[in-house]
């Protein structure tokens, strides 16, 4: 795996363009803004604006392009993903692609990032962002399957929060006719994940049954979705009590509620034999409980470590319990139960090109069968990325959380008025 | 997993049956007598009718009824399994058949079973065996899906190297037009381990790639045409030299001979990044290579332990280095390699009678299809379980190892002549 720290990370991290920075009229910074407040979002756009052609009057002829972009200069809280604009046209290299990004996925891998609990970022500033939805502008040498224009869709492991992006362009797959840019960057990470872990670890068959939870988020979302395209599939999911009816209307048979009950009494009472998979994207003494839970042949997948997050900042107590609970099993264990455990993380998968880009295939070829639809819960500007982050954090989302470089139509209507 | 200790044990164990011993004439013990050279065979069952009527003058009117059966009285070596011949006419209970057993099945468990490496065994004197295939003799009360004559294979934990055995009707499978009784015997555990091993936990998949331990073995055979049932599956299979060519014939792509070399670097050498799935029937330090020979998303899928097999008797030293060596994980190793590990022991699916029935059911399909066909190594009389076992323990055997009630037709013709 440790090719992959070498493997495609985003504009604007590579030598070449921090070569570009050196020049005063290039990639500069020119201003730091990050709005909390909802009603001054539109405001903070129109202050930058002028400001950043302000600071660009050396080539008057040839205007300065000014791009917005999302930066995580120290480890902390919300407001610690701050919006500069950068200056100066970023360049695809060979292979690459630049793109002008329409729409952002918020994950909670961005969640853990801003923490400080990720072993794979480069150092900081950083611009954080692990996929997003735009417009073809550049082709790089040596690009022969896309077009300028082509609307894209983007995955990479950072760098994508942000105006203008330069990827590789094997990272970058071709959005289906009428797909949105907010379903185009809520796409290829929570499906990914839920197709993996459910078709290639979780081997999903006919009349079985699987435990999801966070169902109402971006991953569980889609994997009831994708739990919905198998026959007589039983699906328990777990989520607030608030959010059960839209559970119940996306296809969970039944939904429980965390906060209020013992979720492991609540599936073996309805199955006291348990179910055929576990997602798991808690971590710590939920792994375990998962795994009781399986049937025999069944399996769990491990895929996050959400309980982690229990705050803004890095819990230290929250680690230590994590890692002091940690699930650890040997062959004979294994083989005495009839149980599969499986791990995956996405974000270690930077050079498995081919099998990426076969499940994009499959989901695209779902999406287009009407199969799979992103579901979007709320669409932030980049000026309020911390109440984005706040939305997602705070498991109030149902659905994704999408960031976006401009004021969302609606909103900037809204302002209008 | 703790119910499946009650389930299903095979005749003569049951409590019912034991009251029946208490009868002078019932279920008892007449004679024991194993032989290992095999040309002293034919002689031996030839003595055993004698003496066997002897012993029965009671009730001229009504012949007693004797059958031989392969009983495990102490631990140890190939001598430990001896011949005896029972008397008294089993019973069927309520939903079970008696079966009189035409052909049996030798597995690793059943020689671990002799060493006294096996948990869950009841206590010695016990009859040895996993499976048959044989004639419905008599069925028990309530039994409707089963009529005398009809050909059946059984699985069983325990008992069935028998000429005449009690079984659940649900332990039981009609065997399809023109299977022979070695084929019937050598189907059920082999094919069911491989089945759900392939494709219930390794999830193999077109063009993905297979390593497959001990390819020329029971479930190394049934591992290989199950893989040939999937497109483009590349397939490494360890055996010795002398057996690669037999291997090639059967669809191995790339045998490898690990007596002479190291099978991680043979594997390596063709496949630099790894295999998809690893079948690890050797448990102790090759779990942690087959770990490590997976590519990203691959499954490790461990189903036994023969490496604790070294000789004879029970060896302590290799249990002491199987244990040491024991391969152990935890979820932050799985989630940080994308990988899957899995345990398998076909006798703790005691109670899976649904799921087990599902298998069995797609298997014959496949056998009536041809893509399925057991290979028959050898067939031994009960008199030379000895040698069967040898010939299994000391990895000689292409394909199933096969003990059969009366001399084989073959065997028995040369001794005429």
């Amino acid at each position: 795996m440790s090719a992959g720290e070498e493997a495609a990370p985003a504009q604007p991290q590579k030598p070449e363009e921090q070569q570009q920075q050196q020049k005063p009229e290039e990639n500069q910074v020119v201003e730091e803004k990050t709005e909390a407040a909802p009603a001054a979002a539109a405001e903070a756009t129109e202050e930058q604006k002028p400001a950043a052609a302000e600071e660009a009057p050396a080539e008057p002829q040839q205007p300065e392009v000014t791009y917005k972009s999302l930066v995580l200069s120290a480890h902390g809280g919300y407001d610690k993903v701050k919006l500069q604009t950068k200056k100066g046209q970023p360049k695809p290299k060979a292979g690459e692609l630049l793109v002008r990004v329409r729409a952002c996925g918020l994950n909670f891998s961005d969640l853990l990032a801003r923490q400080g609990v990720c072993d794979r970022l480069p150092s900081m500033p950083v611009t954080l962002g692990m996929e997003c939805a735009g417009i073809v502008e550049e082709l790089g040498e040596g690009v022969t399957d896309r077009q300028v224009g082509d609307k894209v869709m983007v995955v990479s492991r950072y760098g994508l929060w942000q105006e203008l992006v330069t990827v590789p362009a094997n990272r970058t797959f071709i959005m289906p006719e009428g797909m949105s840019f907010e379903e185009g960057a809520a796409l290829l990470i929570n499906y990914m994940t839920a197709y993996m872990i459910i078709f290639h670890f979780g081997n999903l068959r006919p009349k079985q049954s699987i435990l999801i939870h966070m169902a109402a988020g971006g991953v569980g979302t889609a994997a009831i979705q994708l739990c919905k395209t198998v026959k007589d599939v039983t699906i328990f999911g777990t989520a607030s009590a608030s959010k059960h009816e839209a559970l119940k209307e996306s296809g969970v048979t039944h939904p429980i509620d965390y906060r209020t009950s013992d979720y492991v009494d609540e599936v073996r009472k309805i199955s006291p034999k348990g179910v055929d998979i576990v997602l798991d994207p808690l971590g710590g003494s939920d792994t375990c409980k998962g795994y009781n839970l399986l049937k025999p042949m069944g399996r769990l997948v491990i895929y996050g470590a959400a309980n982690l997050l229990t705050g803004q900042k890095k819990n230290i107590m929250a680690l230590a319990k994590s890692w002091w609970n940690q699930f650890s099993i040997n062959a004979m264990q294994l083989i005495a139960s009839n149980k599969a455990v499986c791990g995956y993380l996405l974000g270690r998968l930077d050079d498995e090109t081919e099998l990426l880009a076969d499940v994009v295939t499959t989901l695209l070829d779902l999406y287009k069968q009407g199969q799979i639809k992103p579901k979007i819960d709320s669409v932030y500007p980049f000026e309020q990325v911390g109440d984005a982050m706040r939305q997602m954090q705070e498991k109030k989302n149902v659905g994704k959380v999408i960031l976006v470089p401009e004021v969302p139509k609606e909103e900037a209507k809204k302002e209008e008025n």
